[in-house]
Formats: C-alpha cells, structure tokens, sequence
C-alpha cells in the first residue's frame, strides 16, 4: 500500500520554489528511499495574483497561515518564508495542531529555537532545521549522527558566503572593500542593506546553532561575539599573506576545560589550512573531534537548488520517520547547561597593526606597555610608510587573554609616539 | 526504565580496542542520545593468552566465533577483525540469529556486501558499515541521507592514506617514490606488503561502495579500473606543477547520460581543486549532485580512534533503531541495475609524456598519430633532456576515450623516433 505525505508549505519564494522543482524531479527517487508519496498541498504565498510557475504541481495558493496550519490533511510545514515573530506564531500554531516542521530559518532557530524545540517536544512532532546553517552542506546531521560517538572541542566555520565573496576578492584582485560590496551587490550576491552579512551578523547565528548542538548546550545570538570585516583594508591582507597567512570572516566555537566561547570575527588562517582554500562564496565547517580529530565539511552556503536539497533532505527524513512511526524521537534536549565563559577570559593569538612616530625608542615603549601584560611576540615586522616621519609596525603575538590586549590597546591609545592602531585580529593556527 | 543492550566485538586489534574505548568513555554521552547503556559481553580473538587491555571493561574473551554469533544476550556483532570468506561466514551465521551488524570491513563489503545486505533484509537485522570508507569521514551517511533528495553524478576521491601520503612525500620534499615507501613503512603508515595500498586496490574497493551508494547501482570491485602509483616519477609531479596541477591517486566514479565508469588513477588536478589541498594521509571526497553542486567531505581515512568513532557512531544508530523498533529498516535496496559503461568509452583529457628522437619531423608525426584519432592538444610542451641526441614531449590532450588513446599509443610505439612513452595519466579539470 502506497502511503502519500501531504505537505504545506510557507512561502514560494526562491528557495520555496526550488523545493516544489526538486520534489517533481526526485519523486521517484524518495518513494524508493521512504516508500511514501509527497504532495505539496498548499503554499502561503503574501501576494496571491503574483503568477507563478509551479513546475505542474497541483498546489493551491493561499495567503492565509491558518489554511495550512489547521488543515487536517497536512502531515508537514515546510517553511522558507523568511521572518521572526510572525513566523514563530505561525510555526507553533502548526506545531499544536501536530504538523512536524521543516525550516531553513536561521533567524528563527537562533533566537526561538528551544521554544519551538519545546513545542515538538510535548507534540511529538518533528523539527528538522538543516538548511539553516550552510545551505547545501549536511553539516548538522553529521555532527548529530556521523560524529554522535565523538566529543567536539572545537567548531571554526566559514557560514557566510557574502562575506567570504568579499574576503576573496579583495585578497585575489586587491579590489578594496566598498568596490567589492558594490559589485557584490549589483550581482545579487548581497542584499541593498548589507548589515546582517558583513557586520557578522548572520555568521553569529549559524554558529550559536553550531555550538548548541556541537557541545549540547543551549546558546543564544547574544552568547556570540561578533566583529565584522567593514574595517578590513587591502594593506592588511597583503601583509597577512607575507606572514603566511589568509584573512578570513571565522566563527569560531571552542569548549575547554574553562568554558566555551563563541565568535565570528576578522581572523588569520595559515595559508595552508583547509579552510584558507575556501573561496567565493562557499562554505565550509571544520570540526575538531577529541576521537576523530580534524574533519572539514564543504559545499555551498546557500543559492535556491543547495538549500532546497538540504530542505527536501529534511522532508525525506520526516518522511521515514512518519512511516516508521517514531516521530519526534530525534529532538534531543542539550544535554549539559551553558558554560559560557567571560569574553574577556578567551586566550587568542592576535595581529596588532599600529602607525608610530619615526623615532628612537618608540618601539621600546610600545614593547614595554604590552609586556606589562604579559604579552610577548612571535613576529614583528616595522617599516617605512609613505609619511617621511611615520612608521608602520606589525605585532604578531603568542596567546593572550581578550581582557589583556584590551588594556594594552587603552594604554597604547595614551602614548603620544602611537599615531594610529589600525586593527587588532585573531590569528589561528600556527605556533 | 533503562535499556541495556549488549554488543560482541569479532576482533581487538587496534580498532576493537579504540571502540571499547570510546563507549568507556561516552558511556554518558551515548546513554542521553539514544536512552540506552551499552556492554560489551564478549569479544572474539584469536590468541586467548595474550595480555590486552580492556580499558575497565568486564568483557569476557573468547576465541570460538559461535560463542557470540549464537550467545542469544547478544543483540548486535561490531566485526573489526578483517578477512574476507571466514569473517563472511561467521557475520551470516550472526545475522541469522537475528544479530545486527556493524562492520568497517571494506574488503568485505566491497566483495559481499549484496550477500550481507540481503541476509539483513530477509532477517530484518540491521547493516551498518561507515568506517568502511574514509575512516572518520561520515560519508556514506551524508551520501544515504544528507544528500538523499539529489542526484548524484559525480564522486571523486582520495580514499587511500597511504598512497596520498606517499604522493604528499614525493611533491613536498621531491623524495622518490621507493624512498618514501620505504620510509612509510618504517612509520607503519604503508603495510610490508604494499600491494593494496600502491596499486590501488584498497582505493578500488572503496570507489565501488560509494558507487553503490552514490548511484544507487550495484558494483563489483572488478568494475572499477585500477592503476596504482608505483610507475610516478618525480619529473612528472614537477612537470604537472607547472602546468598548473597536482598528481594525486584519484577515484572517480561518473554517472552521465551514457552510463557509469569508476576508476582509481593517477590524475592531474588543478591545483585550486579543493582535493589538490588534501595532503598527507587525510582523506576527502568530493561529490557533485544535480542540485547541490560541489560538496567535500575531509577528514582522517585511517588510525584507532577515528575508525572507531564511525564503528561507534554506527552503533549507535543501530541504538536507537533498536529502541524506536525500526531495525532493517535502513537497508535500501539499489533502484537501478548496474549502467556500467564499457571501459574504453570513458572520455577524460590525457597527460602524455614521451620520449623522442631529436630530429626535424618528430612532432609532426606525433601530432598526426593523434590526430588519425581525433586527438586534440591543450598544451604541448617540447624540452631537451640531458642526453643530446633526445628531447621530451609533455601533451595534454582535450576529451579523448581510452579506446581512442591505446590506438595512438599503439602507433606510437611503431614510431622509430619515440624512444619511450614514459606515462598517459588522467587531467581532471581545467578547461
């Protein structure tokens, strides 16, 4: 007996529409993998006389939630419309009346994720989320089931393409940041208002969604320390690669016997990490296994057909968990509590870039202020600039705490040999 | 009420040991997964008077294969002890006392998997095998499920540690190959034995799981062609350089629209394919799929506790089958029957290296040869050597079937002025 799955499904944009095209083209393909039909219903649409191509499938428009959140026929809520608030109320409601929910709302599982875990969790009802976090890279079902035996101590993770189309621009063709953002732009590649990309933003969220489920801790957006790469300049790319290094947008999620601590921020890499190949606007995952060690998952970050994939993945897994009648058994609760450390506590090497006064002893003075804190250097590189009486120094530094280089910084900003501090980095890797 | 499900181990080398190890270690970790305890009742050896350390663990040793195939406490056989037709004896006679298997036994796999597959499915027991392939990479679980809404159609891989070690070796330090095999050895990276490893055959099994997978067909490891690296020189690697390409032992399984080819070659690739990174003895495997686009999946293919973490985590997927009910279910039989292509109708571009006379005419000669078969040239590179009277010859090809180049390699070896034809590799990639 042929069993058919009905789906309701929120939104027809991109990735709405890229789902509907790969369920027509793979319908074969998943009755043989769960042994079910699929029919996507309904779809809530906000604007109804928009035409639309529906790639031949029979799907009624609506632009009312509560036809497909109280349908009795529909089995599972695929959402891909976008949106906080609203979108919450409408997935609960869903929720209530036991639809099982796929999204690929980052936005939503950062900040409401345990409530809508919770809701599934007294329906029973499934809650699957993989195209949240780097479109098309099955990232969280591999550190939920490929990497299940393992301890992860350490998730560094390239989960924007925007930024990191951006980064490699600038580092190939020495194009400077807001010429890139254009072009970006004029591409589609990034949005007219760029904040939630390029500030970091957006990075944050996949890596609070990595980290809770990496470590089994709930984190939320605010858990995350977030620099973005506005402040970059072509200078200090030319001289990272001189280091060896590569300047990269990383979220980093580290858990140590102290704590763990969660950031996405301007980063060296070492030349020859894997993650320094990462270019355009690809992603990839590192992930550090206490067992496994280092393994890295890379693919594409977002775009309509790789996100939909990771969407229609999540379907086909509802699907057999439907069949199989265990649904809702897959939500594990965060097994331990959060165990954030102070920001300030977080040992990093970092790269220091300052404008000094072309004088004698300066670079004693400077030495001086950041051995008060115990910070020593593993580089340091001084050069002539452009300005006859100016000098351009760069610091690379062994490990030291946030908290510390912050006082070094405010000390710095005091020494009137200090013309400028251009920017201050985390370096990964290395010695 | 806790469950307790009780594990035997056929083997305790290093793998057996690494799992015993892990499951004493996240006892608690597997226990908030999956809602049961986990022991190891017993374990098969074969020397019962060898000292072991069973990290803690009250498993009792044995060296009579049916005191676990038959011990009815048992519910599922972790085999890590290798070999082939006895190891395929003892699993069947554990499957039909209702066992469930996990296994990183590649070999078998690759040679009797269907056999294996089709007592699970007539028992209802469950078969789990990702250590199989790529040791710590959970690759076939994101081929089964991540990827389960797309159409592959293509995989590549660099599924061998050892040869990719050796390779590694060859092109960082210019060492040639039988010194670094040499050194390997010694390392206990390469077997004394190196047959497997250095002629492919380890990498062929491989290929021929993930095309099972992958495709959805089954495939013997008689389908793959297979060359190993013993013939690669080190000019070839310095030559491929400067081309613009690495020389890596590939496997590559194709799907087009006339059929499947897998293979494990030599290969050139571009040398910003995220593959030409993978250095050392780490694994990757790159997968495109219709919808997708390219994915990689990195990390350790070899050592204790990596393996043992794909055993474990294959445990516990069979965990909580076991708990929800659903054992056997997993097991999808292949959709399609086996496409595969005749061998020399694959079509890939060539890297040609040729030995030839120094005389007016040569190239000519050559090039007409090729050209009687349709062969076309990207690049044609001519270079004296060190004797006087002789020259070499570096071609690469555009697309050209295998058939087509064993004909103009035929003639070539009637040409008096070539003096040797000193490789034919593959070109992946580039234009």
């Amino acid at each position: 007996m042929q069993q058919t799955i009905t789906v309701g499904l929120l939104g027809l944009g991109t990735v709405g529409s890229g789902v509907i095209e790969i369920l027509r083209d793979h319908q074969e393909r998943i009755q043989h993998k769960t042994g079910c039909a699929v029919t996507i219903k309904s779809a809530l649409v906000s604007d109804l006389s928009k035409p639309r191509d529906l790639h031949g499938s029979e799907t009624t428009l609506t632009d009312r939630a509560e036809d497909i959140t109280r349908d009795p026929e529909i089995d599972v809520v695929v959402e891909v419309m976008g949106g906080i608030d609203h979108t919450l109320t409408i997935l609960l409601e869903a929720i209530e009346h036991g639809k099982h929910i796929v999204t690929a709302n980052k936005d939503l599982i950062a900040q409401h994720g345990a409530e809508l875990y919770e809701a599934s969790r007294k329906h029973q009802t499934d809650l699957y989320y993989e195209a949240s976090v780097a479109g098309g890279i099955p990232i969280i079902r591999s550190i939920m089931d490929g990497l299940a035996s393992d301890r992860i101590s350490k998730m560094m993770g390239i989960v924007n393409g925007t930024t990191n189309y951006i980064m490699t621009k600038m580092a190939q063709e020495g194009v400077d940041f807001d010429s890139v953002l254009k072009e970006a732009q004029d591409l589609g590649f990034a949005e007219a208002d760029p904040t939630a990309d390029v500030d970091g933003l957006d990075a944050a969220r996949k890596m609070s969604i990595l980290a809770t489920l990496g470590f089994s801790m709930p984190f939320q957006l605010e858990d995350v320390e977030v620099k973005g790469i506005r402040g970059i300049s072509l200078e200090d790319i030319r001289y990272a690669e001189e280091l060896g290094y590569r300047v990269k947008l990383i979220g980093v999620a580290e858990h140590d016997e102290s704590g763990v601590s969660v950031s996405v921020e301007p980063s060296l890499l070492p030349i020859h990490h894997p993650l320094s190949s990462v270019n355009d606007e690809f992603n990839a995952v590192y992930v550090y296994g206490d067992a496994v060690g280092e393994t890295m998952f890379y693919g594409p970050g977002a775009g309509k057909l790789p996100t939909a994939t990771a969407v229609v993945s999540d379907l086909i897994a509802v699907l057999k968990n439907i069949r199989l009648g265990t649904t809702g058994t897959a939500n594990v609760q965060p097994q331990f509590p959060n165990q954030l450390k102070a920001k300030n506590e977080k040992q990093t090497k970092k790269y220091i870039r300052l404008q000094v006064v072309d004088e004698p002893g300066v670079l004693n003075d400077i030495t001086h202020i950041f051995s008060e804190y115990g910070v020593s250097f593993d580089q340091v590189i001084q050069r002539s600039t452009e300005q006859p009486d100016s000098r351009e120094l760069m610091l690379m530094t062994h490990l030291v705490s946030d908290e510390d280089i912050e006082k070094a910084k405010q000390d710095l900003e005091q020494l009137p040999s200090v013309q400028a501090i251009n920017c201050i980095y985390r370096v990964e890797g290395g010695n």
